[in-house]
């Protein structure tokens, strides 16, 4: 159980298709930096270019095709005092005869508090005071895809990738499929807090100080990233349109009721049609992502009552 | 402000083309009972046919085209120890893989307990107990549609209607615009509680006891129903697919926050882009329901600041 | 076997709710004018307000819901040597990134040539010259809507309406589903000529001199329109997003290849999945219309062989 | 201007990321065979594994990102007596609620008959004998995409793959963008004959000899595939969903005649409100396919006039 402290010198904007920058050993932790989506580091250096500069890939000995990777995001703080983002809104969340009258996608500048755990736009001058709490998460996280491909990391698909989800936050536990030996974990994309949605087409990005801990089961096939934190049990789909994320995520979470909670399909339907919630990742990458979220509140009982 | 006891002898399904049942004063409060999805009334006789069976419409004297109608939901109380609901998922949100390996849509019936605030499965048979808090809502709550049209209450638009959105509960307000003189207000489609989308094709369907208040309001144009709660504000758009609900709603948050809150637009854009929120109320009725919310906390330094 | 000659004094921009203008026996003929899309007739006066302004409805003696009307579309002739559009596209079918370059949406005009069969833009000033052959069609065809509903003329579904279909044109046969008593026909929405999709939001809207055949038939069951013409036969899915019209239009194409072809499933499956054409019919209003066609060369032996 | 015969010996299942296996200059032709989507050659040999296997990518020199590649599509023909395919249509083509009523997705295999140009169903045995045209085309061509990205050759993109675009067929030529030295083109997936939209999920899949002529071109930005034959002009559109497919290929289209046939935005725009088409690629892979359609007859007197 090695605690890893690694530093990027390099930072791809692909899934797939690198050698690892560090192999470790199954329960192992990492602690590293992830720069901002425009390629900027914690001191402000414009370290990388392209979009979603990503870390990694990381390299989990003895993973192979058809286990799962399980990530634990234990600890995610900005390190930086300033977040980046975009004045405006993405097109596609407005009625198109709107999009005319949008404002102009000029920067946004934020100050980040880490302290009060608040960002505050600092400009463009707005009307008002615009302050929001911080809610760190990582936009970008996912392994090598399958079928030997590699992916920009501006989209999605089910090795994870940019998926822009509130969810994935320090305390989060994430089940990503593994395609290819050793997974090749990638991160990146940190924001310090974002709409659902990612509705401007950004969020406060900023760079990120990452702790995971990170370990493999073979036991559990899964189709799309899976995930928990102390309230949820949730499970991703990215696909445009938002209809086939909620397809991907929904069916996902049935698979995940009947595999790891022991309920038959009949009963993970029932359950959901009373309990599931939905929670848009993003609508402006060019595949949306959409979580399937169940309260473990809704669970405690059954599991009680169906694994002996 | 009178309070009107109504109780109701016929049962529309369609919002639009009827006399007023009841004609109030604005202010005025009613309180009346909806009957259940299926036409099933508190003491469990079927007393209606058709979908989604209405109690209305209420006629609110002044109301003009072009007004906006306020509805408080003061009271919202299921009014029997049973619901009704189905016991699949629709077809539409799992992959069209999957479809064939759905459950069959048997009938669902479920125990209500309002002193514990519970709704347990009572049938079929599951391998787990579900039992979930009670969160009673109206699924149907609209105003007779522009052009004169008459639309029914399986389906939503402008005027409202088959919203299935589970912000329709006690102490929220809704504001919903006036097409036809006296606005004509139809209410039903209550449910002890449903997932978010509605994924079950039902909710846990069941008769209430409802108790609005309604107003109007001469100087709010709006285009899509408002409304907001004691942590939310929130906009909703209904159309298919959910791309276009979504721009609906936020189109309208962003006109909200202009004319309600005094923000201009870039600073309206700013705000969605680091705090909106995306609620699904149904992806199963002809047209979809998507909620753009906004936490209130959000608003009210700036309204303290923006409006003298 | 009667031709009626029917002039409107007034049109409706509405399907359903209407007393019939004219009572027909099932196989007359109706020989009668439409008003373009603003409620221009063909002297050029102004004669009605609204949307898609309607001639009709025609009540056919005997139809009875559940029974197919069939309409036989005789003669379709321009009866204005003008013509009325827009002069731009629809944002929705751009890149929403393109939207803002859109030309502004100002009137165009047209000059009809039913000699040479030809339309040519007469105004705005372009950098070119537009001749498109003449290609009448109606873009408004449809009955009474189920439920009882009034249905706006600037929408579609299985009751027909506005779809604006490039095949309604002379010598076509178009199959409707009747949900009232009597059916009430209404047609109107004529165009000279017209992208696929009406992506410019109209088409060349004119006046027309319309004559149909109307009959009616007890024992073919259909869910939405369907037709033919010498060359093909056509099924529509009248919805939004375009995916869910197609899966209409597919479904009633294998339901109308069982039950009008004598095909079993898997050969209607197996031929579609070589033959089948879609022609988008609009994808500018609020619900898109598509058509699932096959040639019908593609049918002739098969009917020899199964049809005794 | 050389003729090259090519042989392959591998055939990726990717587009992206290979050596070339053959170098020509600009204006050369190649003359090669494509295997089948399942990986079977004109001799009935399965000679590859995976989907949609490829023959390339063949390099030409002096092309750089930014360029156009201009394939000419001179010669292709079936190379075998037999096509394979799917007895069944995809899910996603019919109502969800129909989805169970689809017969099972066994193999289909076909005849083809090079003389009389015909392919006539073989088994499975149906109750009609289903004999189609040969319309034989190439379901993947392409080059390999932007962002050093690799991707699998069952979806497509802005740089070509797996369209199943019915077009692509002899005498037609195709542009593609190029995003990396040499461009890199692949292609394979020959079909005898398929529906629009490829709603069988295969057409009828066989080996071809192909015969493509290959030059670039400089000084004409292109962001999607672009072509045409003796009758139309074509822009295509690879995304989902279909309405997404449809706003990239007009787009292009309105680029293609500012650039290609020097007229303005509003006449663009004028000109494809009249006369554009939209011809369904295919509904069945990852992302669509659309080509947005111009029929030539129509820019004929334009470009006279226009161009000195």
């Amino acid at each position: 159980m090695t605690t890893h402290r690694f530093t990027a010198t390099q930072h791809p904007s692909l899934f797939g298709g690198h050698e690892p920058v560090l192999t470790i050993e199954p329960g192992d932790t990492i602690i590293t930096d992830t720069i901002d989506a425009y390629g900027m580091d914690k001191e402000g250096r414009q370290v990388a270019t392209g979009d979603n500069p990503l870390t990694g890939p990381f390299a989990v000995r003895g993973a192979e095709p058809g286990d799962v990777l399980i990530v634990d995001l234990v600890r995610l703080t900005p390190s930086r005092a300033t977040g980046r983002g975009e004045a405006s809104l993405v097109a596609g969340v407005v009625d198109p005869s709107f999009i005319r009258e949008l404002p102009p996608r000029v920067p946004a500048t934020w100050r980040i508090d880490t302290v009060e755990r608040t960002a505050t736009l600092a400009e463009p001058a707005t009307n008002l005071d615009i302050t929001v709490p911080l809610r760190p998460m990582l936009g970008c996280l996912g392994v090598a895809p399958r079928h030997d491909q590699r992916i920009w990391s501006g989209t999605s698909g089910p090795h994870g990738g940019n998926m822009d989800f509130r969810g994935l936050t320090a305390g989060a536990t994430v089940y990503l499929p593994v395609f290819v030996p050793g997974a090749l974990l990638y991160l990146g994309d940190g924001h310090a807090a974002q709409s659902a949605g990612e509705i401007g087409g950004s969020g406060i990005e900023t760079s990120m100080e990452v702790e995971v801990r990170v370990d493999r089961r073979k036991d559990l096939p899964i189709a799309w990233p899976r995930g928990k934190d102390a309230e949820w049990i949730w499970t991703i789909g990215n696909a445009r349109p938002l209809e086939q994320a909620i397809q991907h995520a929904t069916t996902e979470m049935l698979r995940c009721l009947q595999s790891e909670y022991a309920l038959d399909l009949p009963s993970a339907c029932m359950l959901l049609s009373v309990a599931a919630e939905y929670e848009v990742g993003n609508v402006c990458n060019p595949a949306f992502s959409v979580a399937c979220k169940l309260p473990r509140s809704s669970l405690s009982n059954q599991i009680v009552q169906t694994i002996p």
